[in-house]
C-alpha cells in the first residue's frame, strides 16, 4: 500500500470558520476524512498533517523519504517561502500543489507560487475536491 | 447524460510531434480517446474540438449554452487573449482550465493566464491526465 | 450620401446576454438600428458589421477605401492587436474609437488602447450612445 | 431648463494662442459661444467657467449641486490631481470628461487620467466638438 | 496653554455628504467640536482650519511658528504634494499626520504619503478619533 | 472587564538594547508596564505577549476569540508575512497596527505592511505611546 | 530543387499603399517577383504567401514539413503572437525572420519579437532586400 | 532695456530659515537684491516674484508676453506640475530653469523636472549664483 | 580563546543528499568538522548550529553576546527574512555572510540578500571552503 | 572600387577559442578572409579591423569618411555604449549591424542594442555569413 | 592665477560636423578659444582637453590635484560611466558638469547622469555658453 | 610554482587617497605587498596589475592562459562592463571576484555585478584581506 503525505500550511486549521465565502464551510478534519476515504478506494495510506510553522513543514518535507508522493497546500507560505521551495527541490518523489480557492482570481500577490516551481502539477479552485483530484492524479502517475 | 465541451487551442493538433520532451508522445487524438472513455465512465457526453483560430474558439465558447461545463486548454492564447477571456466571462456554466505541462516551470510569459481569471479551477502538469482530472472535478461539481 | 463603416469586435455579438451590468441590455442589433436611424438623420449610409475574428476586422479596415469614415469598437482586440493598429495606420479616412463602457474604470489591462494611437477621437462610457455621438462627431468633421 | 456646469482647467484660457497645431485656433470664448448655442438647441442652460487654480475647480465641483450634469476638461490637472478626483467622487450628478486633443497620441504622462475614474464617459480628440458631443451625450443621458 | 494648529486639506469640508461609507457621517464642524472639547481637557488651545487650496495650506504651515505642534490631514494632497512636504520640512515643531480612513486599504495611489516623510507619527483609520488620538499623542510628546 | 491581546513580533524582546536611536531606551517590559497601567485606567485587562516565531504569532491570533480587540506590532513580519495577514483576516474583533518608529521614514521595504490590509487603524512613530494611543483608540471603538 | 516557404503576416498585402515613408513603394507582388527571381538563381523553388490571419499563418507553419526552410515576416504578429512562436518551435527546418524596416528604430513595442526566439537568424531594415538576403543566407546554411 | 521675469515657487519665501544646510543662509530678498544688481550691470530690468500658489505662477507665465525672457525656480512644483509645464509650452520667450541646490544629489523624486522639458537651459547647484548665471546666460542668448 | 558562532539556515541539514551538483557531497557534519579543525588552528572555539526555523536563528543571533563574531549562512532565509536582518542589526560583533554556492549564478530571487546589508563581509561560491575563509577573515579582523 | 570599413568589437579576437558552442570554430582571421573574398566578388575593398577598446572603435567610426559604408559588430559594447551610438549618429554613410549569434536567444541584457538605433539594417545569427550578407546588402544599397 | 581643467568626452572632437541641429556649428577648437578668452578675463588659466577614451578621462581627473576646479562635459559617458563617477568622488576640488544641449529634452537614457552625483553644480542647454557660465560660476565659488 | 594574475580596475590606483572612510588607508602598493607576501607563503607567484582602461583589463584577461587562476577586482567596471564579462567567459581557469568594501551596503547600482556571473566565488568587505582570502581560497581550489 503506497503512502502519501499531505501537508497543509498556515491557517488551514481555521477552515470552516475562516472566510467561508472563499474557503467554504468544510473544516480541515472534514477534508482529511474525504482524503482518507478516497485514499482507501485508491489503495493509498494517507498521512495528513497541518502546521502553522514554516520550519515544521520543512521538516516534514525533508523526512518524506518513506512516502511515495507529496501533496502540498502551503497556503500563505506558497507565495513567500523560498525555504519550502528549497526543501521540495531536494525531494525525489512527485509533488502535487493544491489550493482550495483559485488563487489567480484573488490578490495579485497570491498569483506567484514558489511551490509550483518544484511541483509536478498544480490543482486549484475545486475546494476540498482539489485534494481528491490530486490523489487521483497521483494514482495515475504512480501506476504509470 | 450531461454534455461537456472540451476546447483545445493552437498547435495542440501537433501533439506527439511537437516538443515531446515537454508535451509527451500522445497525439490530440489519443487524448480525445482517453476523454471519451473517461466520459463514458462518468456519464458525460464529450464534444472534443481543437482549433488554431482564436475566433473559432470564441465562437465555440459563445455557443456553449447547451453544454453543462467547459474544459479549456487555450494553449498559447492562454497568455495573450483578452477576447477569449471576455467570451468566457459571458458563459454561465463552469469552466475548468487545463494544461498538459506545468506552465509555471516554463518561460516567464507563460506564467500569466487570462483564462484563469474566468475559470472555476485550474489543473496543469499531469499530461493527458490533466483532462481526466478536469472531467472528474466537473463530475463532483455538477453532481453537487 | 456619405458612407460610414462601423466595425465591431469580438463578443459584441453577445451584447444583451453578456454581463448586462457592464454593457446594458441592448443587443448588437438594437445598436445597429439606432445607428441606422441616426445615420438617416445625419445623411449617412451606415455599413454595420461585427466579427470575432481579428483578421476579418483587418480585411474590413483595409477595404474601407470607399467609405468616408470609420467607427471602431475593437472590444478585446483594442488592448492587444498591433495588427489592427497597423491596418488603421494605413487608412486615410478619419477613425473614431468607441466603447460602450468607460474602459478606464475597469481592469488595468483595459486602460491601454492600440486603436487610440490611430484614431482621430475617442468616445467611451455612453453605452449605445457612444456610437451615436461618434456619428455626430463625424458629421461635424466631414462637413468641415 | 436643465443647468449644465462646464469646468475648464489650467491654460485653457490661452487657447488659440497656445500650441495651435495641437489645440486649434479657437479661443475659450469661441468654445463657450458654441456651447451656449448648442445648449440653447438642446434645452440646456450652460454655466461655462475656466480656472488655472486647482482649488477653485474643486470649489466649483463641490458647489455643483444645483446643476444636472458636469462637463470637465481638467487639462493638466487631469493627470495629477487626486484632489479633483476626490471632489468628483462626492458629486452625484453625471460627469463627462472632455479633451480637445486625443490625449492618447501625446506624451506618455498624458495617457493617465484621474478624472476618467470618476466620469460616466470620456470624449477626446474632436477639438471644440468634444464639448458639443458631451452636451449631446448628456441630453440623451438626462432624458433617459 | 499650548496652541495646536490642525490643518485639513481638500474636500474635507464635504465630510458627512461625501462617501459616508468611507468617511462616516460626521461633518468637519463635528470633528472640530470634538477636537475643541478634547483640547480643553488636555490643556490645548486648538486652531482648526480647512482649505481646498494647496497654497493656503503651505502658508498656514509656514506661519505655524507660534504653535506648539501641527496636526495635518492633507487629504488628497497627501499623495501628490511635494510642496507641502517641503513646507513641513522647514517646520521645527512636531507634526502628526492623521487620516479618517485607513488609507492602506484603499486605492494603491493612496498608499504613498509625502506627509509621512516629514511627520513624527501617523494615525489613520479611526475616523474622527484619529484627531483625538493625535491630540493625546501630542500631549505626551509635548509634556516629555 | 474587556480583554485586549497585544502581540509583539520578532526582535522586540531586544528593545532598549537594539538600535536605541530608532527604538528608544525602553524595554519591552517597560512598554508592558505602561500598557498594563493604561489598561487599568481604561478598564481593560491586557494580555501582553512577544514572540520571535511567526507560527506562534499566528497561533495567538487564531486563539484571540476570547478577546475584545487585538493590538499588533508585527515588527519585521509586518512587511513579509502573508500568513499573519491571513490569520488576521479570519479574526472578527478589531485589529490595531502599531509601530514604535515611523516606518515611512525608514528603508523602502518597511513602507509596505500586510498587517495594514487587515487592520482597522494604524498608529506609528510615537514610541511606546503608539501602544497607549491604540488602547485609547480601542476604548472609543469598543464603547461605540 | 529545394523548396522555401515565405510567410508574410498582416497588412503586408497593403505594401506600397501603406505608409510608404516606412515600408517603401514596392507592393507584396513586387517582392514576390524579386524572391522568385532570386530563388531561380539560387536553385530554390519559392512558395510565397501572405495572410492577415494568425491561424492561417500557424497552419502554414505546421504544414511546412515538405520545405527545406522558412522565411517569416510576421509583421504585427511578431510582437504579440505566442501561438506563432509555439508553431515555430515545433518546426525542425531553419527559420529566418525578416522585416522590411528596422524595427528597432520604431515604437518601443516593436522592439520585442517572439519570432526571434525561434529563428536561426534575423534580418531587418533592408526593404525588399531583407528577403533576398534571407534567401542567400539560407543558401549557405542549407549547402553547409 | 530688456525686461526679465524671475518666478520663484513654493517655500522659497522661507529661504534662510528653511534647511540652511541645503539652501544656504540667504533670504529670497537677498537673492532678489543680487539679481537686481546683476540686472543693472547687464542692462536688464528684473521683475522678481515668489508665490506658493501653482495657479499664480501659471498666471505670471501666461502674462509674460512683455518680457524678453523667463527665469523659473519652480521649487517643489518642478517635479509635479504638468500645468506649469503646459503654461511654459505656450511661452515664446526663452526660459531658463534654476535651482539653488543640485537636485540630482537629493531624493529620487527630485531628479525629474517638468520644467526642464520646456526650458532652453538648466542651471542648478550654485546657490544664489544659479540666478546670476542664468541672467548672464540670457544676456548672451538675447544678444545673439 | 575567542568563540565564534556559526549559524546555518534551512535545509542545510540535508547537505550531501540535496542537489549535490550545486551544493557538493559534503554533509553539514563534514563542514562542522572542517570548521572545528580550522578553528583549533586559528585559536577559535567554534559553536556550530543549524536550524530550519527562522525564530530559532533569531534567538541564536540575539544571544550571541558572548561570542566574538558570527558566521551566517542563512540559506533560503537570506533572501526573504527581514526579521533575521533586524536581529543582525542589533548585534555588535562582526558578522560574515557565507554561501556554499555562488548565489549570483543562480535564480534571480537568490541575488538579493538581507544578510549582506548587516554583514561586514560576504564570501560565496567556495563550497565548504567559504566557511574556512570566513574564519580566516575573522582571524585577521579580530586580531587587528 | 568602393571601400567598406568592418569594425569588430571586444573579444572577437578570441573567436574560435571563445565559447565555440555559441560563436563557432572560425577565427576572426577566417572571417576576414571570407569578407575579403566576398568583397572582391562584389567589387568592394574591405578594411577589416578589431579592437577591444571602445575609444579606438569610436576613432575608427569618426574617421570613416573615406568609406562608402560601415559594418559594425560591436560585440559587448552593442549593449552598453552610448558613445559608439553617438559616433554612429555623426556618420553619414550607411551602417549595417551584424552579430554572429542570434542575440535575441541569449541573456536578456543582450536583447537591447544601441547600435540598432543608428543602423540602416541588422543581421544576426548566421555566424560568419552575417558579415557576407551585410556585404551583399550593402552592394544592393550602394548600387541603388 | 588659478588653473581650471576642462575635460571633454567622446565625440566632442566632432563638434560642428556632428548633428549641428543639436550641437550647433561651433567646433571644439572654437569652444576652447571662447574658454581661453573668458579665462583670461576671469583670471583663470585654462587647460582644455578632449578624449574619446574613458580611461584617459579618468587619468586626467585623478591627476587634477594641481587645479583649482574641474569642468566636465562627459558626453555619452555621462550616462554610463560609474568609473568616471568614482574618479570624481576622489577629487577634492569643485566639479561643474556642463552640456551643450539640454539633455532633459532628448532621449530618455540621456536624462540620468552619473556626473551630477559628484558635481557641485550642473549647467546645460546654452551651447558653448554652458562652458562660459561654468567658468563664471567657478569664479564666484573660488573667490568666496 | 603556480602563477596567479591579480587584475585591479579603475581608480584603485588612488587607494589611500580616495574616500578612505570606505576603502581604508592602504595604497594599491600596500595591497600588492601583502599579496606578494601571502603568495610566497602559499607557493604562488603573483602578477599584480592595475588599469583604468577597460580594454587593457580585457587584454590581460584574454592573455591569462599561462596563469593558474585569476583574481579580479573590476571596481566600477564590475557593474557596467559586459565586455569584461565576455572576456571572463572565455577563460578556462578559475576566477575569484574581490572587493575591498561590501558592495551590498553601498549605492543600489553597485549591487549588481557582471563579474559574479563568470566567477567561481565572490569575496567582499574585508578590505585588503579580501585579496588574501581569495588567494587562500584558490590555494584550496587548485590543490583539490
Amino acid at each position: 500500500m503506497k503512502k502519501i503525505l499531505v501537508i497543509n500550511g498556515p491557517n488551514l486549521n481555521m477552515l470552516g470558520a475562516r472566510e467561508p465565502e472563499i474557503y467554504g464551510h468544510q473544516t480541515i478534519a472534514d477534508i482529511e476524512k474525504l482524503c482518507q476515504k478516497a485514499g482507501k478506494e485508491l489503495g493509498f495510506s494517507i498521512d495528513f498533517r497541518q502546521s502553522n510553522a514554516e520550519a515544521e513543514m520543512i521538516n516534514w518535507i525533508q523526512e518524506s523519504g518513506k512516502f511515495s508522493a507529496l501533496i502540498v497546500n502551503a497556503a500563505a507560505y506558497t507565495h513567500t517561502s523560498v525555504a519550502i521551495y528549497d526543501a521540495l527541490l531536494a525531494v525525489k518523489i512527485p509533488v502535487v500543489e493544491v489550493h482550495l480557492s483559485n488563487i489567480f482570481r484573488r490578490e495579485e500577490f497570491r498569483h506567484h507560487s514558489y511551490v509550483s516551481r518544484a511541483a509536478k502539477g498544480v490543482i486549484c479552485g475545486f475546494g476540498a475536491d482539489s485534494y481528491l483530484l490530486a490523489l487521483k492524479g497521483l494514482k495515475e502517475l504512480l501506476d504509470a
